[in-house]
């Protein structure tokens, strides 16, 4: 929504809303049965939810984009994911509980193997063990490069977070990766002047960790990209007058979160974990995001059961949400991750809002087929706050 | 519609289109019979209306948004009501059938109590008679301040409105009505250079009436606020290429027709009159707006059945608008203000776009529920009359 109208609106209020994340929700049905993940769980109380609230298609970005994990949340908290553009390098630290400070620039990096020509004979390094990798980040932990600190952080595999700091620094760099073997890897290039002096400063590093790295079999060079810094995203305090708090297992959950001013609350292990950390804290915060990455973990292994069942995960536990008696609570997800895909997709995703003043609709179910029946179309995911804020009384009259 | 795209396509043409706005038509279900005021109303002419055109719910101003009534209804004739803004005071001096010229600044006036140090004891005077009102009114009637010609109108019981008329005048100005009891009223202060002068002549008008009110029990001082001049709004003449007239029983209605250029004319005493209305009229004029009050002022009034009667009384004359056969009749609301609420609010409307060439969908009725399987979706009510535009033959293809 246009900020400058909802500045307008807003209103402060004492109202509770809670956002369930089904991560990779929207899902697509299996040949064998013509029917989605949704549509074969057996969920009897999200079914119930869907009858008694407003339901949808959420749109995370744009119709027939795939989003990744920052845009598809971002717009779920209300923030527009094209103009807001977090980098991959800074999803990466986030994903790692590394708090980055308004001076750094992260990046992505990977060890990766070259041969005696310097030319990449394995982008992945062989997908070398963590443990490895870890011996590896210690090598190139002491390397120095004057007027920066510098932080290098394992991640999982052959992955690793890069993070400069220092005044004055810029992230318009490009990345090292020519994203094919049999090629040398790139110098970093400024990609505008000011970058001039930080791009020499990480070529600088990256020389010093292929020296630290030599003869190593697998791994004997890094190669990093996606360099970002933190961007200035006003808060939900700011944007919304709501005091969030975070559950989430998942570090980058938690990190998207604290972008947007959330508190991220002491991370729990299960998900009936997270429906207790709220419950715990329901007093001290009126707007709860919790995380549930089941859906999307299953989606993604291709594994169409395993994603039925954890949508039932899910059914077995939300009772005690309700019980809290949230104001609104919206049952969305960042994207949709269909097993028979076996990927993040562009498909619109479920979504249920369910509290007081709703218009009741034709959904009798919460699943893809039945939400496209729901009062509220197939809408962007961005409307999905506004129209939770509304809901709770927290926007007032537009217009004489 | 993006203004400049239009101006490619809109055609003169001698097709008529009515637009039939039932005032706060959305409604919500009632929780003893899980039906809407329009669901339990008896209304067989407009389903079967519903049945034969195109139906959808329209979005007054934006997702979560509850317009006033100058935003709704500018956005069904077609005007963005986020660029176009109505200050308040226009509204008022709109609502009171008071002639603003381009040198206008209209305020919002109430009469409010002060005690003897100047503290407001109560803002609204304790909502003194209107007929008290009228005989304060005439002793601030006579207040001169140099340059500028003032207006000082009533409204009703403690409001009136204040028209400062002058060249050179600006709006951009706070008003004193401190929001609390308990505070004394704040001066107007000037919101951009250019407003000082006329924020100094606000302030000494300001305390000449209070002199003139001293002594008063009740309305011993003015709070004015909403200070607003007359929107730059182009015409429907010059934007749609259509010959409009408004056929209002309530004069903010037929204000805010006149902002956009339409004929009011002579203003009819009940909805059958304002048929009639249309009807003598048919000639003149190739675009009509209609505006039936009934459907929200019960809303307002939190009436459910009376909401419903409403809704059954333009079922019982509506026959006699189709007979005049218009290329293109809307029946459609400029915001929702359900029973169950009292107050205008967020919720889509339903619409009807009935005519040539429409395209038939699975609409059974005209009420929320039904209007939600529409061929038109819920859709941004500014949509409504490019769409209305179309099926009457006014718009010409876009590109070669």
């Amino acid at each position: 929504m246009d900020e400058r109208l909802l500045k307008q609106v807003v209103i402060p209020g004492t109202t509770k809303i809670v956002l369930l994340v089904m991560d990779g929700l929207g899902g697509l049905p299996r040949r064998e049965t013509g029917k989605s993940e949704l549509e074969e769980a057996d969920i009897p109380t999200l079914d119930r939810i869907a009858r008694e609230g407003a339901c949808g298609l959420t749109v995370p970005v744009a119709t027939g984009i795939t989003p990744g994990s920052g845009p598809g949340h971002l717009a779920l908290f209300g923030y527009d994911p094209i103009k807001y553009d977090i980098g991959r390098g800074v999803l990466e630290a986030t994903g790692i509980d590394f708090d980055l400070t308004d001076n750094d620039v992260a990046a992505r990096g990977n060890f990766c193997t070259v041969n005696t020509n310097g030319l990449i004979t394995d982008r992945r390094a062989g997908r070398i063990a963590t443990e490895k990798a870890a011996t590896l980040i210690e090598r190139l932990r002491d390397i120095r490069v004057p007027g920066v600190e510098l932080f290098v952080e394992p991640v999982r595999e052959h992955r690793f977070v890069l993070v400069v700091r220092g005044e004055g620094l810029s992230d318009r760099l490009s990345g090292t990766d020519p994203n094919r073997e049999g090629l040398p890897p790139l110098p970093v290039r400024a990609l505008e002047p000011e970058a001039l002096e930080t791009a020499a400063m990480v070529n600088h590093w990256v020389s010093e960790a292929q020296m630290r790295l030599a003869g190593e079999p697998q791994g004997n060079m890094v190669l990093v990209r996606g360099f970002a810094k933190v961007p200035a995203l006003p808060s939900m305090k700011e944007l919304f007058r709501l005091n969030a708090a975070a559950v989430a297992i998942y570090p980058m959950y938690r990190g998207l979160a604290k972008l947007v001013g959330m508190t991220a609350l002491p991370a729990p292990a299960s998900f009936a974990d997270e429906i207790d950390t709220v419950a715990r804290h329901w007093d001290g915060y009126d707007f709860f995001f919790v995380h549930f990455k089941g859906t999307d973990a299953a989606g993604e292994d291709g594994d169409f059961e395993r994603k039925s069942r954890a949508a039932e995960q899910v059914d077995r536990e939300i009772q005690r949400l309700l019980e809290l008696k949230p104001d609104v609570l919206m049952i969305a997800g960042d994207h949709s991750t269909p097993a028979v895909l076996a990927a993040h997709s562009w498909h619109s995703v479920p979504f249920v809002l369910h509290g007081n003043w709703i218009r009741a609709d034709l959904t009798e179910g919460f699943n893809e087929r039945e939400c496209m029946r729901g009062s509220l179309g197939t809408f962007p995911a961005t409307e999905a706050l506004p129209l939770a804020l509304a809901h709770a009384g927290r926007l007032t009259k537009y217009g004489a």
